[in-house]
């Protein structure tokens, strides 16, 4: 906080307006899920709003302890890099191999809007969010995963079908979230059953 | 959290999923503002992760101590009984005025969905947001107001012009963050002053 009595910055709080004024076209890149009612797909914008519903509701059903505040806040952050570097879909191999170089380009002229100590927290925030090794990193990165899944789930499976993705190669995105924590393995496993039930993957070639 | 080594309660995290599916109707409910570059109005869900973002840049902007997981958490459920209730037009009087059954019918179906604790835990969270006596509510709400008055500077005043509501109309949206703090008072007055230069008010009577 401000010390109290003390005059505010108007040039640092006019950087701050204008970040957040540019963050608002993270409301205009979209992800590859759908969602179900609308004929769009999701925002990033809305996406990390929903895995921060997600963090929020997870937190003490996980067995480890995380600081929600910081854990929201690597959510929040964690995908501003997008409105630069796009989103990359997940099954995307030669997206995914570039997507660093082109995420740290994003990051560097973004964070870079804000008051040098605030820029500095913001990019640490995303590293750490990047990195998974804290607890609140490893929640948020669970939560990631499992949103996007979930979304899949929501929208009937239609994404999957369209993109030829089989139950297995989902794997690549579940296996993370599985292995941070049994209470998020157990609503993965609540996620594939509905899939399964649903009639929610690709007919497989041996159909 | 979960007590180390107690297993997981698949009822309790399968109505957490539940809940978490049907809260992706919050990206199907529309606000007033336009989100610039695409030609559509700005989701709940959107709006949602944008105030919590200018939260987490304010926080240390302003004059008092907030609990920073809390605040996001107040943001991040806030709106969530829009899913059922809508969202009332801050300008639409009759709206505003009946909106407060609307969203306690809700509240109730919607929390309902979780397992009792976590039930009670966002039914507080959503009247504590509502309440605005908490450092945290305070600031959520100040977040809440400042993020719908910067959506229009973003898109240029579009609806303020398509609804007629002069500069001194804003003000029953604008007042209430001014109050909070100094620092969230500077950030209205800068968004104002862009407001002002970029002729987004409409024409007045005088003109």
């Amino acid at each position: 906080m401000r010390t109290e009595g003390s005059a505010v910055d108007r040039d640092r709080l006019a950087a701050i307006t204008e970040f957040l004024l540019f963050a608002d076209r993270l409301k205009t890149v979209e992800r590859k899920g759908m969602v179900p009612g609308v004929n769009r797909r999701e925002t990033v914008a809305e996406h990390c709003w929903h895995m921060a519903l997600a963090a929020l509701l997870l937190e003490r059903e996980i067995g480890f302890t995380v600081d929600l505040g910081r854990t929201l806040s690597l959510i929040l952050v964690h995908d501003v890099v997008e409105i630069e570097a796009g989103d990359t879909y997940a099954y995307d191999t030669a997206g995914v191999a570039e997507q660093a170089a082109r995420e740290e380009a994003a990051a560097a002229k973004l964070f870079g809007m804000l008051p040098a100590d605030l820029s500095e927290d913001l990019d640490t925030m995303w590293r750490e969010f990047e990195a998974g090794i804290t607890p609140e990193a490893k929640l948020a990165k669970a939560c990631d995963r499992l949103q996007g899944f979930m979304q899949n789930v929501a929208a009937k499976g239609v994404v999957w079908k369209e993109n030829k993705i089989d139950r297995a190669r989902t794997s690549i995105r579940t296996d993370y979230p599985r292995a941070v924590d049994p209470a998020i393995a157990e609503v993965i496993e609540i996620l594939y059953a509905k899939a399964d039930d649903g009639g929610m993957w690709p007919p497989s070639a041996d159909d």
